[in-house]
Protein backbone atom coordinates (compact mmCIF):
# COMPACT_ATOMS: atom_id res chain seq x y z
CA UNK A 1 0.00 0.00 0.00
CA UNK A 2 0.89 3.72 -0.69
CA UNK A 3 -0.02 6.51 1.42
CA UNK A 4 0.12 9.96 -0.10
CA UNK A 5 0.01 11.96 2.86
CA UNK A 6 0.97 15.24 4.86
CA UNK A 7 3.24 14.41 7.91
CA UNK A 8 1.03 17.43 9.51
CA UNK A 9 -2.21 16.71 8.12
CA UNK A 10 -4.76 15.21 10.98
CA UNK A 11 -6.41 13.02 8.27
CA UNK A 12 -3.39 11.16 7.18
CA UNK A 13 -2.09 10.65 11.02
CA UNK A 14 -5.43 9.02 11.48
CA UNK A 15 -4.63 6.22 8.74
CA UNK A 16 -1.00 5.98 9.81
CA UNK A 17 -2.97 4.86 13.08
CA UNK A 18 -4.95 2.59 11.79
CA UNK A 19 -2.51 0.83 9.44
CA UNK A 20 -0.08 0.39 12.01
CA UNK A 21 -2.97 -0.53 14.55
CA UNK A 22 -3.84 -3.28 12.26
CA UNK A 23 -0.03 -4.03 11.59
CA UNK A 24 -0.16 -3.58 8.23
CA UNK A 25 3.03 -2.37 5.84
CA UNK A 26 3.04 0.84 3.54
CA UNK A 27 4.79 3.00 1.77
CA UNK A 28 4.85 6.91 2.61
CA UNK A 29 4.74 9.45 -0.02
CA UNK A 30 4.96 13.14 1.21
CA UNK A 31 2.85 15.46 -0.36
CA UNK A 32 3.58 18.86 1.14
CA UNK A 33 0.74 21.31 1.45
CA UNK A 34 3.01 24.50 1.98
CA UNK A 35 6.02 24.00 -0.06
CA UNK A 36 5.92 24.29 -3.88
CA UNK A 37 2.51 26.71 -3.58
CA UNK A 38 1.00 22.97 -2.43
CA UNK A 39 1.73 20.12 -3.63
CA UNK A 40 -1.16 18.54 -3.27
CA UNK A 41 -2.71 21.34 -6.12
CA UNK A 42 -0.33 19.98 -8.60
CA UNK A 43 -1.64 18.58 -11.66
CA UNK A 44 0.27 15.42 -10.92
CA UNK A 45 -1.35 14.86 -7.59
CA UNK A 46 -4.63 16.09 -8.99
CA UNK A 47 -4.34 13.07 -11.48
CA UNK A 48 -4.45 10.50 -8.36
CA UNK A 49 -7.11 12.40 -6.22
CA UNK A 50 -9.04 15.39 -8.02
CA UNK A 51 -10.30 16.50 -4.43
CA UNK A 52 -6.36 17.63 -4.31
CA UNK A 53 -6.61 16.68 -0.70
CA UNK A 54 -4.40 13.94 1.75
CA UNK A 55 -4.33 11.43 2.78
CA UNK A 56 -4.98 9.30 -0.44
CA UNK A 57 -4.36 5.45 -0.31
CA UNK A 58 -4.04 2.69 -3.13
CA UNK A 59 -3.76 -1.24 -2.18
CA UNK A 60 -2.16 -2.87 -4.79
CA UNK A 61 -3.84 -5.76 -3.98
CA UNK A 62 -7.06 -4.16 -5.53
CA UNK A 63 -4.85 -3.61 -8.91
CA UNK A 64 -3.09 -0.20 -9.15
CA UNK A 65 -6.49 1.77 -9.97
CA UNK A 66 -8.05 1.91 -7.01
CA UNK A 67 -7.49 5.27 -5.30
CA UNK A 68 -8.84 5.83 -1.41
CA UNK A 69 -9.54 9.05 -0.49
CA UNK A 70 -11.19 10.36 2.28
CA UNK A 71 -9.52 9.23 5.91
CA UNK A 72 -12.82 7.54 7.08
CA UNK A 73 -13.93 5.57 4.34
CA UNK A 74 -9.80 4.91 4.54
CA UNK A 75 -10.26 3.43 8.03
CA UNK A 76 -13.46 1.48 7.07
CA UNK A 77 -11.65 0.18 3.87
CA UNK A 78 -9.35 -0.88 5.85
CA UNK A 79 -11.44 -2.51 8.52
CA UNK A 80 -13.31 -4.71 6.16
CA UNK A 81 -10.62 -5.94 3.94
CA UNK A 82 -7.87 -6.61 6.72
CA UNK A 83 -10.36 -7.84 9.87
CA UNK A 84 -7.27 -8.23 12.53
CA UNK A 85 -7.38 -6.10 14.61
CA UNK A 86 -10.95 -4.46 14.17
CA UNK A 87 -10.86 -0.61 15.02
CA UNK A 88 -15.20 -0.96 14.82
CA UNK A 89 -16.52 -3.35 18.10
CA UNK A 90 -19.47 -5.68 17.23
CA UNK A 91 -22.36 -4.45 18.59
CA UNK A 92 -24.39 -2.37 16.19
CA UNK A 93 -25.35 0.59 18.66
CA UNK A 94 -21.94 0.90 20.00
CA UNK A 95 -20.55 1.01 16.00
CA UNK A 96 -23.01 3.87 15.68
CA UNK A 97 -21.72 5.32 18.73
CA UNK A 98 -18.03 4.96 17.97
CA UNK A 99 -18.68 6.45 14.63
CA UNK A 100 -21.01 9.15 16.09
CA UNK A 101 -17.78 10.14 18.29
CA UNK A 102 -15.55 9.94 14.84
CA UNK A 103 -17.52 11.70 12.69
CA UNK A 104 -18.07 14.81 15.69
CA UNK A 105 -14.31 15.13 14.90
CA UNK A 106 -14.56 14.48 11.21
CA UNK A 107 -17.42 16.63 10.54
CA UNK A 108 -17.98 18.87 12.98
CA UNK A 109 -14.07 19.99 14.31
CA UNK A 110 -11.53 19.22 11.75
CA UNK A 111 -13.12 20.86 8.76
CA UNK A 112 -13.63 24.04 9.87
CA UNK A 113 -10.21 24.36 11.26
CA UNK A 114 -7.74 23.07 7.89
CA UNK A 115 -5.50 25.05 6.33
CA UNK A 116 -7.86 26.32 3.20
CA UNK A 117 -9.98 27.45 5.79
CA UNK A 118 -7.99 29.77 7.33
CA UNK A 119 -5.83 30.44 4.73
CA UNK A 120 -9.81 31.84 3.17
CA UNK A 121 -10.62 33.92 6.10
CA UNK A 122 -6.80 35.57 6.16
CA UNK A 123 -6.23 36.68 2.62
CA UNK A 124 -10.46 36.66 1.55
CA UNK A 125 -11.68 37.87 4.29
CA UNK A 126 -9.00 39.62 5.74
CA UNK A 127 -9.55 38.59 9.14
CA UNK A 128 -6.67 39.36 11.82
CA UNK A 129 -4.19 36.24 13.07
CA UNK A 130 -5.89 36.89 16.30
CA UNK A 131 -9.37 36.23 14.90
CA UNK A 132 -7.89 33.63 12.80
CA UNK A 133 -6.60 31.83 16.14
CA UNK A 134 -9.89 32.56 18.19
CA UNK A 135 -11.95 30.89 15.23
CA UNK A 136 -9.71 28.21 15.22
CA UNK A 137 -9.85 27.62 19.33
CA UNK A 138 -13.34 28.19 19.25
CA UNK A 139 -14.52 25.63 17.13
CA UNK A 140 -11.97 22.99 18.60
CA UNK A 141 -13.19 23.82 22.33
CA UNK A 142 -16.80 23.56 21.68
CA UNK A 143 -16.69 20.54 20.03
CA UNK A 144 -14.08 18.82 22.21
CA UNK A 145 -16.34 19.87 24.92
CA UNK A 146 -19.45 18.19 23.37
CA UNK A 147 -17.20 15.12 23.20
CA UNK A 148 -16.34 15.02 26.64
CA UNK A 149 -19.19 15.10 28.10
CA UNK A 150 -20.22 12.28 25.71
CA UNK A 151 -17.88 10.56 26.83
CA UNK A 152 -18.41 11.09 30.26
CA UNK A 153 -22.11 9.88 30.38
CA UNK A 154 -20.89 6.71 27.87
CA UNK A 155 -17.50 5.53 28.91
CA UNK A 156 -16.99 3.36 31.94
CA UNK A 157 -13.10 5.23 32.52
CA UNK A 158 -12.02 2.58 30.44
CA UNK A 159 -8.40 3.27 29.26
CA UNK A 160 -9.20 4.22 25.75
CA UNK A 161 -12.19 5.83 24.31
CA UNK A 162 -14.83 2.91 24.19
CA UNK A 163 -12.54 0.01 25.62
CA UNK A 164 -9.55 -0.99 26.88
CA UNK A 165 -7.57 -1.09 23.63
CA UNK A 166 -7.53 1.63 20.99
CA UNK A 167 -10.09 1.57 18.07
CA UNK A 168 -11.57 3.94 15.57
CA UNK A 169 -12.43 6.71 17.69
CA UNK A 170 -8.66 6.87 19.23
CA UNK A 171 -7.32 7.32 15.71
CA UNK A 172 -9.67 10.57 15.44
CA UNK A 173 -8.81 11.57 18.81
CA UNK A 174 -5.55 11.89 18.90
CA UNK A 175 -4.62 13.94 15.74
CA UNK A 176 -7.67 16.20 16.83
CA UNK A 177 -5.60 16.86 19.95
CA UNK A 178 -2.45 17.12 18.41
CA UNK A 179 -3.96 20.02 16.34
CA UNK A 180 -5.49 21.28 19.54
CA UNK A 181 -2.29 21.64 21.27
CA UNK A 182 -0.51 23.10 17.96
CA UNK A 183 -3.15 26.30 18.39
CA UNK A 184 -2.94 26.60 22.01
CA UNK A 185 -6.67 25.63 22.70
CA UNK A 186 -7.95 25.16 26.62
CA UNK A 187 -7.79 21.61 26.91
CA UNK A 188 -8.27 22.38 30.91
CA UNK A 189 -11.98 20.99 30.45
CA UNK A 190 -11.51 18.16 28.53
CA UNK A 191 -9.60 15.74 31.05
CA UNK A 192 -10.85 12.28 29.99
CA UNK A 193 -9.87 13.29 26.48
CA UNK A 194 -6.39 14.38 27.65
CA UNK A 195 -6.31 10.74 29.62
CA UNK A 196 -7.04 8.48 26.86
CA UNK A 197 -4.64 10.90 25.05
CA UNK A 198 -2.19 10.22 26.97
CA UNK A 199 -2.75 6.44 27.09
CA UNK A 200 -2.72 6.50 23.29
CA UNK A 201 0.52 8.10 23.10
CA UNK A 202 2.15 5.87 24.77
CA UNK A 203 0.73 2.68 22.45
CA UNK A 204 3.47 1.62 19.82
CA UNK A 205 0.96 2.11 16.49
CA UNK A 206 0.70 5.74 17.92
CA UNK A 207 3.94 6.79 18.38
CA UNK A 208 5.12 5.56 15.19
CA UNK A 209 2.27 7.41 13.46
CA UNK A 210 3.46 10.44 15.74
CA UNK A 211 3.83 13.42 12.89
CA UNK A 212 7.97 14.34 14.27
CA UNK A 213 8.41 10.73 13.20
CA UNK A 214 7.40 10.79 9.65
CA UNK A 215 10.55 11.05 6.91
CA UNK A 216 8.84 14.42 5.27
CA UNK A 217 8.26 16.26 8.75
CA UNK A 218 10.15 19.85 8.89
CA UNK A 219 13.15 19.58 10.38
CA UNK B 1 -37.98 5.29 15.39
CA UNK B 2 -38.14 8.85 16.26
CA UNK B 3 -35.96 10.93 13.98
CA UNK B 4 -35.17 14.74 15.98
CA UNK B 5 -35.01 16.91 12.85
CA UNK B 6 -35.43 20.02 11.05
CA UNK B 7 -37.04 19.90 7.72
CA UNK B 8 -34.52 22.36 6.41
CA UNK B 9 -31.07 20.71 8.29
CA UNK B 10 -29.42 18.46 5.42
CA UNK B 11 -28.01 16.13 7.91
CA UNK B 12 -31.91 15.31 8.59
CA UNK B 13 -32.89 15.12 5.21
CA UNK B 14 -30.11 12.43 4.53
CA UNK B 15 -31.38 10.30 7.16
CA UNK B 16 -35.05 11.11 6.21
CA UNK B 17 -33.88 9.64 2.42
CA UNK B 18 -32.28 6.81 3.73
CA UNK B 19 -35.14 6.01 6.33
CA UNK B 20 -37.93 6.43 3.07
CA UNK B 21 -35.74 3.85 1.02
CA UNK B 22 -35.41 1.14 3.30
CA UNK B 23 -39.51 1.90 3.79
CA UNK B 24 -38.85 2.17 7.15
CA UNK B 25 -41.47 3.66 9.37
CA UNK B 26 -40.63 6.77 12.03
CA UNK B 27 -41.68 9.41 13.67
CA UNK B 28 -40.77 12.98 12.94
CA UNK B 29 -39.68 15.25 16.44
CA UNK B 30 -39.27 18.84 14.75
CA UNK B 31 -36.14 20.69 16.78
CA UNK B 32 -36.54 24.23 14.92
CA UNK B 33 -33.14 25.39 14.62
CA UNK B 34 -33.98 29.11 14.58
CA UNK B 35 -37.31 29.73 16.83
CA UNK B 36 -36.69 30.27 20.44
CA UNK B 37 -32.95 31.26 20.38
CA UNK B 38 -32.89 27.39 18.93
CA UNK B 39 -34.60 24.56 20.26
CA UNK B 40 -31.60 22.50 20.01
CA UNK B 41 -29.88 24.84 22.34
CA UNK B 42 -32.28 23.76 24.58
CA UNK B 43 -31.40 21.75 27.87
CA UNK B 44 -34.20 19.16 26.91
CA UNK B 45 -32.39 18.44 23.96
CA UNK B 46 -29.12 18.45 24.92
CA UNK B 47 -30.37 15.85 27.48
CA UNK B 48 -31.15 14.19 24.16
CA UNK B 49 -27.88 14.49 22.12
CA UNK B 50 -25.27 16.39 24.16
CA UNK B 51 -23.52 17.80 21.13
CA UNK B 52 -26.63 19.84 20.57
CA UNK B 53 -26.67 18.89 16.75
CA UNK B 54 -29.58 17.26 14.91
CA UNK B 55 -30.62 14.77 13.67
CA UNK B 56 -30.39 12.35 16.25
CA UNK B 57 -32.27 8.77 16.51
CA UNK B 58 -33.73 6.50 18.46
CA UNK B 59 -34.74 3.14 17.63
CA UNK B 60 -37.30 1.46 20.00
CA UNK B 61 -35.83 -1.94 19.04
CA UNK B 62 -32.58 -1.18 20.80
CA UNK B 63 -34.46 -0.15 23.86
CA UNK B 64 -34.98 3.58 24.79
CA UNK B 65 -31.44 4.64 26.28
CA UNK B 66 -29.82 4.17 22.69
CA UNK B 67 -29.29 8.03 20.53
CA UNK B 68 -27.78 7.83 17.97
CA UNK B 69 -26.60 11.14 16.04
CA UNK B 70 -23.93 11.91 13.41
CA UNK B 71 -26.22 11.74 9.79
CA UNK B 72 -23.55 9.33 8.30
CA UNK B 73 -23.22 6.92 11.48
CA UNK B 74 -27.13 6.51 11.33
CA UNK B 75 -27.29 5.44 7.38
CA UNK B 76 -24.34 2.84 8.44
CA UNK B 77 -26.56 1.68 11.50
CA UNK B 78 -29.50 1.47 9.09
CA UNK B 79 -27.96 -0.39 6.70
CA UNK B 80 -26.26 -2.94 8.93
CA UNK B 81 -29.15 -3.10 11.15
CA UNK B 82 -32.18 -2.87 8.54
CA UNK B 83 -30.19 -4.44 5.50
CA UNK B 84 -33.43 -5.00 3.25
CA UNK B 85 -32.84 -2.06 0.30
CA UNK B 86 -28.78 -2.31 1.18
CA UNK B 87 -27.47 1.35 0.81
CA UNK B 88 -23.92 0.73 0.34
CA UNK B 89 -22.63 -1.62 -2.69
CA UNK B 90 -20.70 -5.12 -1.80
CA UNK B 91 -18.05 -4.73 -3.07
CA UNK B 92 -15.17 -3.18 -0.95
CA UNK B 93 -13.57 -1.15 -3.00
CA UNK B 94 -16.55 0.42 -4.12
CA UNK B 95 -17.80 1.15 -1.20
CA UNK B 96 -14.85 2.97 0.02
CA UNK B 97 -15.49 5.07 -3.17
CA UNK B 98 -18.89 5.58 -2.22
CA UNK B 99 -18.52 6.42 1.23
CA UNK B 100 -15.37 8.80 -0.14
CA UNK B 101 -18.10 10.56 -2.29
CA UNK B 102 -20.39 11.01 0.86
CA UNK B 103 -17.47 12.23 2.92
CA UNK B 104 -16.54 14.84 0.77
CA UNK B 105 -19.82 16.37 1.11
CA UNK B 106 -20.61 15.79 4.43
CA UNK B 107 -16.71 16.78 5.75
CA UNK B 108 -15.32 19.04 2.73
CA UNK B 109 -18.86 20.90 2.12
CA UNK B 110 -21.37 20.86 4.33
CA UNK B 111 -19.78 21.83 8.16
CA UNK B 112 -17.88 24.94 6.46
CA UNK B 113 -21.51 26.22 5.79
CA UNK B 114 -23.83 25.08 8.19
CA UNK B 115 -25.89 27.81 10.43
CA UNK B 116 -23.48 28.17 13.23
CA UNK B 117 -20.27 28.91 11.14
CA UNK B 118 -22.41 31.46 8.84
CA UNK B 119 -23.64 33.19 12.35
CA UNK B 120 -20.18 33.13 13.84
CA UNK B 121 -19.10 34.92 10.29
CA UNK B 122 -21.43 37.23 10.68
CA UNK B 123 -21.45 38.05 14.74
CA UNK B 124 -18.28 37.59 15.74
CA UNK B 125 -16.00 38.33 12.46
CA UNK B 126 -18.34 40.98 11.33
CA UNK B 127 -18.10 40.20 7.64
CA UNK B 128 -21.37 41.62 5.58
CA UNK B 129 -24.25 39.26 3.86
CA UNK B 130 -22.34 39.62 0.68
CA UNK B 131 -18.89 38.10 2.21
CA UNK B 132 -21.10 35.50 3.73
CA UNK B 133 -22.94 34.28 0.93
CA UNK B 134 -20.04 34.43 -1.12
CA UNK B 135 -18.41 32.30 1.40
CA UNK B 136 -21.18 29.59 1.39
CA UNK B 137 -20.98 29.38 -3.10
CA UNK B 138 -16.95 29.40 -3.14
CA UNK B 139 -16.90 25.90 -0.97
CA UNK B 140 -20.00 24.61 -2.35
CA UNK B 141 -18.71 25.31 -5.19
CA UNK B 142 -15.27 23.75 -4.97
CA UNK B 143 -16.48 21.07 -3.39
CA UNK B 144 -19.12 20.22 -5.66
CA UNK B 145 -16.94 20.40 -8.92
CA UNK B 146 -14.46 18.04 -7.57
CA UNK B 147 -17.40 15.68 -6.84
CA UNK B 148 -18.22 16.70 -10.31
CA UNK B 149 -14.77 15.40 -12.03
CA UNK B 150 -14.65 12.22 -9.87
CA UNK B 151 -17.89 10.85 -10.74
CA UNK B 152 -17.58 11.46 -14.47
CA UNK B 153 -14.03 9.72 -14.22
CA UNK B 154 -15.30 6.94 -12.22
CA UNK B 155 -19.25 6.81 -13.31
CA UNK B 156 -20.60 5.13 -16.06
CA UNK B 157 -23.85 7.57 -16.56
CA UNK B 158 -25.88 5.51 -14.61
CA UNK B 159 -29.00 6.88 -13.13
CA UNK B 160 -27.58 7.92 -9.48
CA UNK B 161 -24.58 8.38 -8.33
CA UNK B 162 -23.09 4.57 -8.21
CA UNK B 163 -25.94 3.07 -9.76
CA UNK B 164 -29.31 2.19 -11.29
CA UNK B 165 -30.76 2.25 -7.77
CA UNK B 166 -30.32 5.54 -6.16
CA UNK B 167 -27.98 4.93 -2.73
CA UNK B 168 -25.65 5.81 -0.03
CA UNK B 169 -23.94 8.67 -1.78
CA UNK B 170 -27.01 10.30 -3.30
CA UNK B 171 -28.75 10.09 0.41
CA UNK B 172 -25.81 13.14 0.65
CA UNK B 173 -26.20 14.63 -2.45
CA UNK B 174 -29.47 15.52 -3.21
CA UNK B 175 -29.49 17.78 0.11
CA UNK B 176 -26.54 19.49 -0.55
CA UNK B 177 -27.84 20.72 -4.60
CA UNK B 178 -30.84 21.59 -2.17
CA UNK B 179 -28.80 23.78 0.20
CA UNK B 180 -26.59 24.99 -3.04
CA UNK B 181 -29.87 26.12 -4.45
CA UNK B 182 -31.24 28.30 -1.62
CA UNK B 183 -27.63 30.22 -1.49
CA UNK B 184 -27.47 30.59 -5.39
CA UNK B 185 -24.30 29.03 -6.29
CA UNK B 186 -23.52 28.33 -9.54
CA UNK B 187 -24.47 24.57 -10.64
CA UNK B 188 -23.52 25.26 -13.99
CA UNK B 189 -19.74 23.16 -14.00
CA UNK B 190 -22.02 20.08 -12.35
CA UNK B 191 -24.26 18.90 -14.96
CA UNK B 192 -23.75 15.08 -14.10
CA UNK B 193 -24.62 15.68 -10.51
CA UNK B 194 -27.53 17.83 -11.61
CA UNK B 195 -28.95 15.27 -14.26
CA UNK B 196 -28.63 12.77 -11.00
CA UNK B 197 -30.30 15.08 -8.92
CA UNK B 198 -33.32 15.30 -11.31
CA UNK B 199 -33.43 11.85 -10.91
CA UNK B 200 -33.46 11.54 -7.37
CA UNK B 201 -36.18 14.45 -7.16
CA UNK B 202 -38.80 12.15 -9.47
CA UNK B 203 -38.06 9.12 -6.76
CA UNK B 204 -40.71 8.33 -3.88
CA UNK B 205 -38.65 8.25 -1.40
CA UNK B 206 -36.76 11.41 -2.47
CA UNK B 207 -40.27 13.24 -2.57
CA UNK B 208 -41.62 12.30 0.68
CA UNK B 209 -38.23 13.44 2.26
CA UNK B 210 -37.99 16.68 1.01
CA UNK B 211 -38.14 19.44 3.55
CA UNK B 212 -41.19 21.01 2.01
CA UNK B 213 -43.38 17.88 2.67
CA UNK B 214 -42.16 17.42 6.39
CA UNK B 215 -44.79 18.86 9.55
CA UNK B 216 -42.64 21.39 10.75
CA UNK B 217 -41.45 23.24 7.83
CA UNK B 218 -42.51 27.42 7.88
CA UNK B 219 -45.12 28.48 5.91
Amino acid sequence: MKLYGYFRSSASYRVRIALNLKGLDYEHVGVHLVKHGGEHLSEAFRAINPEALVPALTDAEEGGGLVLSQSLAILEYLDEKYPQYPLLPKDLGLRAQVRAFALSIACEIHPVNNLRILKYLSQTLGVTEEQKNAWYRHWCEVGLFALEKKLSRDNARYAFCFGDEPGYADCLLVPQIYNAQRFQCDLSQVPELMRINQNCLEHPAFIKAHPSKQADADA
